[in-house]
């Protein structure tokens, strides 16, 4: 795993760390999980209602979450009521994984004497720094000055370019990933609990699909509670921001300068144009054309042209234009 | 030359490897050429009427188009008729140029004292990247971790910052690289061809003039099958974007951000303000200013100034604006 | 200092030198600085009447400025007159720092050797490119590949990531600079002076506070004759510009994307959405709120939230879009 687990913690530890008086059992806690991943003895969050279907299905032992959302919870699962369950969980989060809100560099890194016995089928430019748990497929070529950091995994046939830093991230087969990206880096994520600014952990990852183009000073965010994902075959162009837990689709073409926010879900074969920006939290079709800087602010349906800010359908936009 | 030419291909190689059926003569191809660069063993190809005059004029002995535009070709030029051209050319350029489709780093980078023995009247900082074949002028300098591939020519009193990566690029005389650009990468292009989504092979260069001033972090894409050109004495501010096959005139000032998409050609003492977009395959006149965060969509003709999305005449802008 | 002062230089050479007919006095010139920081043997200018108050208050033994302004000069400060200041005074300051205008590499950097000799606690990465004076702090971390340059002072705690470069700049306790930012460099600024395009030195610096965070590819230009300010607890995301002379005041949060002209002041708690960009030279307040892709280009008052471009209150441009 990326990150060291600092756990299991007695809920009696947690309770007493974080400051969350309503839990009031006993026990022991293996894991910070999302609804979806967590099981008996992990403990995960519930903020957002939108979500309340993830509550019935989860395995989770523990849930923190409003008092009126714990009537959906299976018997299986002990709430912890909170007021505010998102400040509560990053809390806990931060005691299981301190060292996720923060991006230091590997103590360790691979010599080239190293790099060349464990990697026969790799090519690597100079000044590379391969941290010791890197897997990286056949017939990968690495540029210069390439830093990639424990744990990833580099599929077959990849193109690394120059200067890139890859960190807490899957790369798919086939995939470019060009000069000077970032992908794997923290989020931009900040919580003010107790009048402090806290930064929230990143736990989470960045999954790039196979036959991928990431252009150059691209940067993609890892995820915090969830992972960052880039769907086979999508391509994007330079300067392109991806923030954290937002989720492509496949077969998307992405312009240059194009930002989209965080927790965003994109379909498949979706295009977007140049300097187009898209906000946090929202879902967007399959086949969807947004015009060159569009601001998009709403969901889109599936099959949807849009354009202007706020984005709407082109012909709305062509209609206002020659008012 | 940047690429490897891997022809000469004889027509009737290239007719079943690209499954042309309309090639029905004899004869050897030498190399791919735009129409005004192409000699007599040369194949062009003409996909836009729009650049029909090209098709008078030129030399190539060989032009892949369209059964309408046939008429125009001087009759030594032997008609490739297709229903698409740039289709069946990007094919045929894959057989002569499959390396201008990745950007993959040197094999072979100098040696501090073989930089020293052969340029010495250059300053070089630490840890940088020159191919074999570079000339770089007098009294330039390099900065440290830059990255200068095969082929490139760097002019006199050039400097170029730190982390910068060059490559498929001439640059002029007293023109300064801020730190980190990347310039003469592969842009953003893509075909669908027989249902594969194919990446087009750009094997332009990246023409820099003399006295620019390129701001930290641009990207300067290189040419598909033109060249991507800045005039003389023109300052692009930070993370300027500029795609392939874009030409920009002299004494142009363009501000932070900016994207300017492929094709487009800028002239001489435009002013572009910070985030402003312009659409690709446009022609933007001389003395033309264009406010910042505006997108422009639409040719511009000389001595206009213009603002908003889409841009329009700035009088237009400010009389809505007061609506 | 951060750049090499050439001078004291006499009236008498400056005005033959800078070809500035108007000094008519004797007398040795020490330095050049602004109005406010100016003492009895520097010289300042004032441009923008604007800024008038300064000059009754300064202690400059001399002030380029239009006859018009004399008046307000203290006894204390000798009047050059002059048509355009900014211009004389932008050539009075390429004599005393030719240097200022260019951002070379340093000539020398400490070994590995040195480094951890000079700087005990202190956590170095690989390829780390440290100028002879530069001040580190303990327990702060720098990543591989990093350049700082001579002067730059470094806090405690902080983390300076992989491939960033740091000059002419002043980093708090607790900051985090994430993989790729350039600070301290030269700003966007150039002056037609005497039908020849000068780049205008940039003295200043960039001073960032304690608890800042940095996004990845951050560039922060420093001022020309001031310093470019980020307040403490301030936060910035990915890809965001800041031009010279700007002043970021603290608890602010911008967004990724978002590009802040030369010469603005912000206020403290300022929220900016992702790919908004705000105007050169205005005065934003505290508390206010810009919407993403919001275009700013007028000063806003305390506790405003405005979006849209050009940027309204957020009731107006809700209205405006319900039309």
């Amino acid at each position: 795993m990326f990150f060291e687990n600092k756990g299991p913690f007695k809920l009696s530890y947690i309770k007493s760390k974080c400051a969350i008086s309503s839990i009031n059992f006993e026990g022991k806690v293996n894991d910070i999980k999302s609804l979806n991943n967590a099981k008996k003895n992990d403990i995960s969050f519930l903020d957002n209602s939108k979500y309340i279907k993830s509550l019935h299905s989860t395995s989770a032992g523990y849930c923190v979450l409003k008092e009126k959302h714990a009537i959906h919870l299976p018997s299986t699962c002990k709430p912890i009521i909170s007021q505010s369950p998102l400040n509560d969980f990053i809390k806990i989060s931060i005691l299981f994984y301190p060292d996720a809100r923060y991006d230091k560099h590997s103590s360790l890194y691979l010599s080239k004497g190293q790099l060349k016995k464990k990697y026969k089928k790799v090519k690597f430019g100079n000044n590379v720094h391969i941290s010791k748990n890197v897997i990286i497929g056949h017939n990968t070529t690495i540029g210069n000055n390439v830093i990639i950091e424990n744990g990833c995994n580099i599929g077959n046939n990849v193109i690394v370019s120059s200067n890139v830093i890859i960190k807490n991230t899957h790369i798919g087969n086939n995939s470019i990933i060009s000069f000077g990206c970032v992908i794997g880096k923290i989020g931009f994520g900040y919580k003010l609990i107790n009048n402090k600014i806290e930064i929230i952990p990143h736990i989470g990852q960045v999954i790039v699909g196979n036959n991928c183009n990431i252009g150059s000073y691209c940067v993609i965010d890892r995820g915090s509670f969830s992972n960052t994902k880039i769907g086979n075959n999508t391509s994007l162009d330079n300067h392109v921001h991806i923030a954290h837990n937002t989720e492509i689709g496949e077969n998307c073409f992405i312009a240059g300068q194009v930002g989209i926010a965080g927790s965003t879900i994109i379909g498949n074969n979706v295009m977007i144009g140049g300097q187009a920006g898209v906000s946090g939290h929202l879902k967007i079709g399959n086949n969807v054309k947004i015009g060159g800087k569009s601001g998009v602010v709403k969901d889109i349906n599936d099959n949807q042209s849009v354009m202007g800010y706020p984005a709407v359908s082109i012909k709305d936009f062509l209609k206002n234009d020659k008012k």
